[in-house]
């Protein structure tokens, strides 16, 4: 059983190298994808296919080619984690979450205590609630656990 | 051909019933349905469940109380308005925004110009972006114009 | 909106009709329906096809009838609660509740506590847990609260 | 061809073992998976993230967590075995049951005479009644035989 | 609970009627569809749209127009009844039936012991077979049964 | 039996009206729809959202608005009518053609002979070609011929 | 580009051998895949379950447990063949047939002259009829053909 | 990440093996597919059934026979570029749009300037539109770029 684990939102921390490298640590047959995370990149997505001069048209363009691979990320993988920072408004990680809950793909969320409130019903569809990678390093280790031979 | 049309997002403001108002004035034949608006009734929606002395677990029951409400809702319309406002996280309206993409649902973004860069990918499946509830009223009155007798 | 909701589960007791009565009492606009909850004649339901020697196949017959019923009503519901008992193995309420989530159909459970650690699956994809009719009547009063006019 | 198949339900017995050692005595090419079938270990997989002073919520937690694992082998899997033993509830086997046929996924239920009642609307949906693991040996034996060259 | 009952296959012989007249007389809620059953009109469905020097391009013409029909009324019901005569090979009879079963959709078959054999697949998939209409109508009867009031 | 009925492409002739008007003629129990098909309002239907310089964009915004339509009527009618005529492009038909096919669900070209070659793909997957409406209402009728009484 | 090609139908001739045959002499990159096709052991597929008197339920436990294979092949195939020959009833090879209509899987229906009319609604959901082995082997031979590099 | 992108449109100029060029000389892990994009065998694709005196059916034949291929392909690919030239209709183009559409498959447009106004539809659909093969190269290697080690 190899997992296929699609890592969700905050660019601005290492949470994505914490949850791979304790992956690697724990040896565990995972293999893991994101969207782009370099945020200028990110923006520029649609830049090639000409410059637009409405601020909305550019966004719109990089926004759609970035969904490309997104939607694709998530409908091929087993299981998600989103996480949400405690700065931006990150609806995107939101909107992921979203998509996962109708195509009934399971997600763990990962934030603070302090953002219980407003993710209340990104949690309700949620399989599971993170504080730390660490925690999600042990969650997938048990998700590996126990194999038939 | 009767329109369904699911208002979901902010609360603090009265563009609902502009909405509303407005689809009436203008005699559309739109049947309109939101989640449960009281933000109070909301969050004690699962009180009646009995106590809890854990914040996350209160909201979660609340939580997946409301979601009968808005998936049902969600997936009988024909339609979702989809407002953020400038405050607050409103993670909930992108995850529903998330939902109908997954279900190839469209929807309709209503959000001032602040908000076009983080909403960008929320806009990138959308069907349109309106910045004022007139302007819903009147894409409204379009889509139900000129009707075969 | 009216709320189609098939109560599902235990028959000894007179749980459906404390929720009927209970939702006729607050005025909600909510169409209730049921597999067939009189336990001969269930049991009897294929009996009319020919007579079987062999238990196992005059059972066969009467599930695979109770089923066009059951499957039928599960899929047009919008809601669905299930009421397990103290007694009995009322495995086909378990059965009901893993077809409800593999179809994203929202579920309510209807338990005393002596059964959370069995029903834990059961549970871990419902909607809500309630220990009384009156609990899930407060739900479903909720549901159809604060509707837009 | 190979065969994916689930084996699911209960964990006080061998017959895992017997069904995967017989398979590969017959030289069967199946891929077997199940839940994680460590009692202690299931019914603690969501410790990791925080103590629960409420029975409810622990359960929940590690029944949302390992709901990722069985959701996810069952939606991969090609046929799945759902054994009941004579004691226990075994609710989460006739749940996953449902899930099965609600997604037209083919299962073969394992059990003694002894729950032929019990367990006729599972029985109903099931592709086959075994007995024995030898039996189910058989049958995937069967399966995998006269294919073309 | 209205029920939608699609009735598929042999046109030689009243079964139709008889299982409507039953339905009539025991007051059941059903509405009936079928196939247009008058066997020239069917065969020259695309005569209308130009004649065909090949039997082969008039025959499929035909068939799809009258597929046009089928699948809709096959989508639309809650359960078919699927009847084949001793007579003729009836292939779309046994090809309807297997379109039901891809769509998880109830069917109960009406045919004689002599065809026990033949038809073995078809019943394989059947939640119940039949010989008699008036077999039929008590099965209609029953699962319209125990209503909740 | 009511059908409901798309009718979709070319708007430079009165093929819609003809049908319906035939339809009515004949007693046919039909709804049909159709997009907007005031050429000007269709082109114009996302102007309200904000002028915009460039002409792709603001073709976007309409098509995009158009769409909702579109997408929902396809999705809710039981059969589809597909107009070409000799002029224009008329991509957006064979788009919804497309859309059609994908969904499963039945659609009739109309054109004429000129177009055999070009709309191969797209007669492909359609029920029926007919090259007249006259031939698309004998059609109809014949598919709400010999309803069961 | 490797072709998943699922063999269907008549049992009594070479046809499978003769395409499978043709395909490796043409050098072409085809999984093949069938039924059992020894017609003793398909019979006797749920002989091991134990012994049934009654001939109805020997050959329902044996088509059952037959169409775990063959709804898993088929539901993993890119394209079905399938075959009716002069004799026999066949009903299994229609019923796989609309099984594939239903699911949009494409098929070819293998089959002589004489029996176009008895199978016009069989053909009228396939991709092609072909009348001999070496047209299917050349219609491979052209799906497999002018491969981008 | 390995990306399967679907060619699809204009067989006139060499816009194919541009992007594959392009592609190859960037190191990006995609496999390519497309139609058979030889006009005289994809016209002849069913003519080894037997020839046709009428044009309408040679065409049918050979369509249906392409569909095999062409929504396989769709249906396994990541992305679809569709390109549209200046002359020819092209609606098996705007037809493949239409059911990438429905699929939720994403796919990116690639044509001029010129065809702006009558492929609205299909562009408000598409990811993104662009008017070089260099620029879906570009898009491609954006697609793959920054992913996790």
């Amino acid at each position: 059983m190899t997992l296929k684990v699609y890592l969700c939102g905050e660019i601005h921390t290492d949470w994505r190298e914490q949850i791979i490298t304790g992956s690697k640590a724990a040896g565990l047959d995972i293999k893991f994808s994101s969207a782009v995370t370099i945020h200028e990149a990110s923006d520029a997505a649609g830049d090639c296919l000409g410059q637009e001069q409405n601020g909305f048209w550019r966004d719109h363009k990089s926004a759609k080619i970035n969904a490309i691979r997104t939607k694709t990320l998530i409908e091929q993988c087993d299981l998600a984690v989103i996480r949400f920072g405690e700065q931006y408004k990150q609806w995107n990680a939101a909107f992921d979450a979203g998509y996962c809950a109708a195509l009934n793909k399971p997600y763990i969320t990962l934030h603070s205590e302090a953002l219980i409130h407003p993710l209340k019903e990104v949690d309700g569809s949620a399989q599971a609630w993170a504080t730390t990678p660490e925690q999600v390093v042990e969650i997938l280790a048990y998700l590996l656990s126990d194999q038939l031979s």
